[in-house]
């Protein structure tokens, strides 16, 4: 059986791991909820997430929810065995600093562009008015974060200093900052947004925005 | 060389880290930082954490950051070493539920419960007053994720059935939350109260009790 990933194509979450399964070379099939109150539906906090979120994974009955767990399953089930992809090195000290990175990623810079995006994207979407306190509150925190990893960045080409997971997981959310008109936090940093060119410059990537419309989301 | 922790003994995220040092039977030092205000220090972000947060591990000179990537870290580099303890089990499926927990509780579980604690015990001990309204809102986001551990722990003595990694990164916070007086928010629930007594009364979670006279902290 295919692999299944249950949830809207267009969301971030769910991009970040469409892209590791093209990396690794998987075939998947993406299904899209009904609706966002399907979520909050008591079938779908029984079967698919407790917490009422996306997206969920399924492999051959195998069911998993919650991003970074789904693609780190990913990466310790079938890297190597479709692609030479390395994702997660197999290297103790190596994979540990994936891991750092990948908590400073959902601690610093995920927490405050999710809050941005959600109103710059969602709630416009939905026919709000953003709320603007919240936008600028959560800029500059992500402004002082970038400022963190500008510096971690110095004359590296990636965060481990090799392309890894942790790249991915940004990839998504700060394509939708630039398309929400943000681009300015990454492109007054030269480390930074170096980093973002070498990341999202990527063919698998670049197929994905064009395999799923991404610039016609926002 | 052994290994070092550097960050206060009686913070919850050291005593994480300290737990799992134990589990796997391996000796260690702590290293207690002067003052909090020198984790804003630039010496402090420049060698060791660029975000200003504590602890950090030094295992022989690869130094790395972020709790739950030290834990990670440990367990694949030491865990059948020592001990015989399983934090994370070989089986790739059963190892991502143990990542998806441990997602369930970084983002449901200790985001509310350590605002909680910020103003219930650390901004009493800096003598100012807590504020209400974040406890108050952080509280009732708190109990209405239990009532999902709760059905999550339906039959289960453990959160992914057997113990492992996810339910030490519960312990230390919930220990305090009981000292500050919010216990009954894990009373009044039948499993999850049967599985708070299965975790925190662990032999070793005892001995760090005394050892670090927790009991005098609050």
């Amino acid at each position: 059986m295919t692999i299944q990933l249950y949830g809207f194509s267009t969301y971030a979450q769910s991009l970040v791991i469409i892209h590791v399964l093209k990396e690794l070379g998987l075939s998947y099939e993406v299904i899209q909820p009904a609706s966002l109150e399907e979520m909050k539906s008591p079938e779908y906090l029984a079967t698919k997430h407790p917490f009422g979120k996306m997206p969920i994974l399924n492999d051959d009955g195998f069911q998993i929810y919650e991003t970074r767990a789904i693609v780190r399953y990913l990466v310790h089930k079938y890297q190597g065995t479709k692609t030479s992809n390395v994702l997660i090195p197999s290297d103790v000290q190596k994979a540990a600093l994936v891991e750092q990175f990948i908590s400073v990623e959902a601690n610093y810079y995920n927490q405050p562009l999710a809050k941005m995006l959600t109103q710059l994207i969602l709630a416009k979407k939905l026919g709000n008015e953003p709320d603007l306190k919240i936008v600028n509150e959560a800029r500059e925190e992500l402004d002082k974060n970038l400022d963190v990893y500008e510096k971690l960045l110095e004359g590296k080409d990636y965060l481990t200093g090799e392309f890894s997971l942790v790249d991915f997981l940004h990839i998504p959310s700060t394509y939708y900052a630039f398309k929400a008109g943000e681009g300015e936090l990454w492109n007054k940093r030269p480390n930074v947004s170096r980093w973002w060119k070498n990341i999202s410059e990527r063919e698998s990537w670049k197929s994905i925005v064009t395999e799923y419309k991404l610039d016609e989301v926002v």
